[in-house]
């Protein structure tokens, strides 16, 4: 392709809301245009990277079994009532109604279209398992999108959904295509850091996330410095540091008031008490939204209703942590069953507990039901808020005092705490999601009434996984990885042009002899970028930089005049450049990229 | 691929509401299922052929130097605000308003995101031609969607837009594209008729629909039984035939009144006077919306005012024709540049003519801008109403009783007809349009800004073209065109799959000898199904010509125990088959199929 055939306009300045390299690099190498706030266009240089990245996909997608579908990108809204989520997405899934007063949903998602479509196919367990997958637009209406491709409103999601008759099949599938993430980064030569969602000492999987690190990450994970432990810190557990754990109630006193007049937060408390945190119980409010739990004997809950998708839309919880930890709400939710969590206002505190922000506590607590953390449970000589205002209550212990509703591990982990699977120490990194696989267990399959006849004639219900790639996001996370100050560095698999070909002046024996490279290196398959523009050749170096194409080659009057005629060529990742004659260059080239792209593929 | 290991959920029945033949099949075949009326997923099969269309667009774009770009589908409103379009384009739009208040378009088409990249990026003439292509989910919100996915809500859309310097460039890209869309049709085996929007007699053509004849089709299609002219009807023209040309008015009688009480129709007129329709000059009241003309010398409309984007939001017009002709409202508003024109109220035309419905008239008309259709011009002794209840005129002469502000060709040609190229008589047809070439002018380069600097160093603004052709519709259409009662039958070039192999027994030397064959065709880059499941052989045979396969071989005991084993093949566009070596079958069907593929792609 010559270079004034093509439309590749690139910038010297950065676009001023540009701050990441991907962001930088994409705009000025006129890969991508911003149509608005978070809607970006492909240019031609961006969309071929772009497909290549998509092609990894779909091919490691087929090769592990998966059937690549393609629903509309608009979506009846219908389907989001049944599964319950119309009401629990929140205003981030773009909602449309249409001439006919029909409510739509431009996806953001496809568990409900997925499911609706296998729901009206599935008779028998023969047809099972089956993994449908799409790569298709999606709209998620950030409220701040930001940093190009990685938080867009509008972006290109792979997404496949599986259905299967037991948990067995389920794993399988849940680890091919584990595999095939795996694969899929690595040939886009990516470095992705997996994830396990749970806590390894609780063994098993449900869940895991391919993140690459990055400054700018939307997730903290937390990791092992001894062994590969990863984990979100909304998943992330830790061994148990639990003291004291020796004494027993019986050799605790009975617990006491104590004044501590206008004293509310832990730290004045230890000073108060000259003590240290871990000495407390802290005990927090929480209001939760859609819980799906079964609250009929939850201490204040017996006023509360579900709602038609059988949640319920709003419940209060105490939550109570030893004092020197903080409660993760991801965790709490998923302990929960809630959609969302997040702390009470101060008026309903008072209005749930009868006391003041502060002295939440959680012995005699009766108008709220108690999680709490595991490290509570191991308690047996605390101070803790009192249920009144300035007042606390010392050698409280757990199991005498008082006991909780649930218990659970919903602290967040910390560098420093240490590795529940080797003991080493635990440190975090900022991190992007790419991809997710995730066994969905029955929610929608239940929720919109999925079923088949088992071996026995007898209806069945499937269980799901769901498996998902930002297509956008792994491309512009390669540009992340792969660059420099002048400009891209493309793996050979994502490249949008194999080798740029610079005539330092595209006439005459150069042009015969540029026209002749580009056709040989096309012939064997090789993409070739042919810079036929009249600019300088400064100009032209810099932009081949910019751009990344892995191979330059160039081509003047004094090369093609040595005995015989050679040519420059460089490789875009290394510094140095050699000559190499005319005649094998072509040969020579589409080896070196073949065996980039084998290494890639292997 | 073996049939148990993809998802091909074939029916017997016809869904209730399919009534064409690719409707019925695509369901039938599993290729689609309906997600919501107008909304269709695609299955596995049918996205394989789907992709294949897309992919044969993408190739033959691409050689025609057109630049592939991916625009989103969700698009700003503020770009369709400053071409207009925001007002003009009707309910069928689907507009969104997210979280934060912004307007949204789901794309419809993407003549303004197309323009605005460009226009940030054009500065210079050596910038143009260029044309910039996108195949991708389009959404217009259809009253009534039905016929599957020939009039769906959502549908992909392979649309180009280019930019030119002059007239003669964009002729060049436009000729380039005719004949990329002659090849395209041609590949997937489809017959199409192109059809000039231009009535031939005017020379020259900024319009070419690539229509597939069709008895449900939208548009009516005016062809001659002795050349090859055919048009819209929206466009169509014919050989004059004007009656009475040769009497001037100098010989006519001053025109009088007659009183024709209750007297409204054509038809009771004729009776009324014993004579025919020719003689009658009809006048019709209209309203046009969005006039993009200069009014300000019309009659009747000095008290009107422009909209911001320059047209008038709503203009009455009188429209006269000879009596026994219909005015046809597209060539009305296109002569009006108008975006939409009906017929006004009865009211409106009491209120405007001060006459009842059934007694407009042409002369002493001052309240209105009167259009005369040519077969107008030409009359000069002729019956017109009165302008006043009950009354008529007699002896009306065009040009000495009264003129108009504009006259044009507004006629609705029908059978019967004469041909403007030959004399032919001209006949009708029902047609589909699966692609439009069309030379846009300036419209959106002019309202939206764009502009480069020309070789003098001169602003100048750049002429455009587009060109669409709907992918799922053409899919639709192959089916439509190739198909029997037993189901569908593919060209090889958008076939699912070449090859169905059907295992009498999948078992033993049978299942060996189809694992073997299936394995030399893929190894010879032909795409296979399998039918490994433990179906009886009618079952079978009947999928096989519901799918469509072009090719099917058929294996048996019986076949292999001959001294040299044999298979069956049979084509399936052919009822014979017949017995070949099992050796030789691979090389055979691979010869046949690739011969198909050249002989649909030369």
């Amino acid at each position: 392709m010559n270079y004034s055939n093509t439309f590749i306009p690139t910038l010297r300045e950065v676009p001023a809301d540009a701050v990441i390299a991907s962001h930088i690099l994409m705009f000025r190498s006129g890969m991508i245009r911003k149509l608005a706030n978070g809607l970006f266009a492909y240019l031609p240089l961006g969309l071929r990277s772009f497909r290549k990245v998509e092609q990894i996909i779909r091919e490691e997608m087929n090769a592990a079994g998966a059937l690549e579908i393609k629903p509309t990108v608009v979506l009846p809204g219908e389907i989001w009532k049944e599964s319950g989520r119309w009401d629990s997405m929140g205003e981030g899934m773009l909602r449309v109604k249409n001439r006919l007063d029909n409510d739509f949903v431009v996806s953001p998602t496809a568990e409900e279209a997925v499911t609706a479509i296998v729901r009206e196919e599935l008779s028998s367990y023969r047809q099972l398992p089956i993994n449908l997958y799409q790569i298709n637009s999606k709209f998620r209406d950030e409220i701040r999108p930001r940093y190009g491709l990685m938080r867009g409103r509008e972006f290109v999601m792979k997404d496949a959904y599986s259905f299967h008759r037991d948990d067995e099949s389920l794993d399988e599938t849940y680890q091919k295509m584990g595999r095939a993430y795996r694969r899929i980064f690595k040939r886009c030569g990516l470095s992705v850091i997996p994830v396990k969602a749970d806590s390894g000492a609780m063994g098993g999987s449900g869940s895991e996330e391919f993140m690459v690190e990055s400054d700018i990450g939307d997730n903290t994970l937390i990791l092992c410095k001894k062994c590969d432990y990863a984990a979100n810190v909304e998943k992330a557990g830790c061994a148990p540091d639990y003291t004291e754990q020796t004494k027993v109630a019986d050799e605790t006193p009975l617990y006491e008031k104590i004044d501590t007049p206008g004293v509310k937060t832990i730290d004045e408390l230890c000073a108060f008490l000259n003590t240290s945190p871990q000495a407390f119980i802290k005990t927090l409010v929480f209001r939760a939204v859609n819980v799906d739990l079964n609250l009929s004997d939850a201490p204040g809950c017996k006023a509360l209703s579900k709602k038609v998708n059988s949640t319920y839309p709003e419940v209060f919880f105490a939550a109570a942590i030893r004092g020197d930890l903080d409660v993760n709400e991801a965790k709490l939710a998923a302990l929960l069953k809630a959609s969302e969590v997040s702390l009470a206002s101060d008026s309903d505190i008072l209005r749930l507990t009868n006391a003041p922000v502060g002295f939440t506590g959680p012995v005699g607590l009766k108008s709220l039901p108690l999680i709490a953390d595991q490290t509570v449970t191991a308690m047996t000589d605390a101070v803790t808020g009192a249920l009144a205002k300035d007042l606390h209550l010392k050698h409280v212990a757990y199991g005498r005092d008082f006991t909780a509703w649930m218990t659970g591990d919903i602290r967040t982990v910390k560098p420093g705490d240490l590795c529940s699977v080797c003991g080493g120490e635990l440190y975090e990194k900022k991190g992007n999601e790419l991809g997710h696989i995730f066994k969905l267990g029955y929610k929608y399959t239940r929720s919109m009434r999925v079923s088949y006849l088992d071996e026995n004639g007898k209806s069945a219900i499937p269980i799901m996984g769901c498996y998902g790639i930002g297509v956008d996001r792994t491309l512009a996370s390669v540009i992340e990885e792969h660059h420099d100050e002048a400009g891209i560095i493309w793996p050979a698999s994502i490249a949008p042009y194999h080798v740029i070909i610079i005539p330092i002046k595209y006439d005459a024996q150069v042009k015969t002899a540029a026209d002749r490279l580009s056709e040989e290196l096309e012939q064997a398959g090789i993409e070739v970028l042919l810079d036929d523009r009249s600019e300088r050749p400064g100009v032209k170096f810099n932009d081949a930089d910019l751009l990344g194409i892995p191979w330059r080659v160039v081509i003047g009057d004094k090369g093609l005049a040595q005995p015989s005629p050679q040519v420059e060529i460089k490789r875009r990742c290394e510094k140095e450049n050699r000559m190499v004659d005319l005649d094998k260059a072509a040969e020579e080239l589409a080896k070196k990229i073949r065996e980039e792209l084998a290494e890639l593929n292997s």
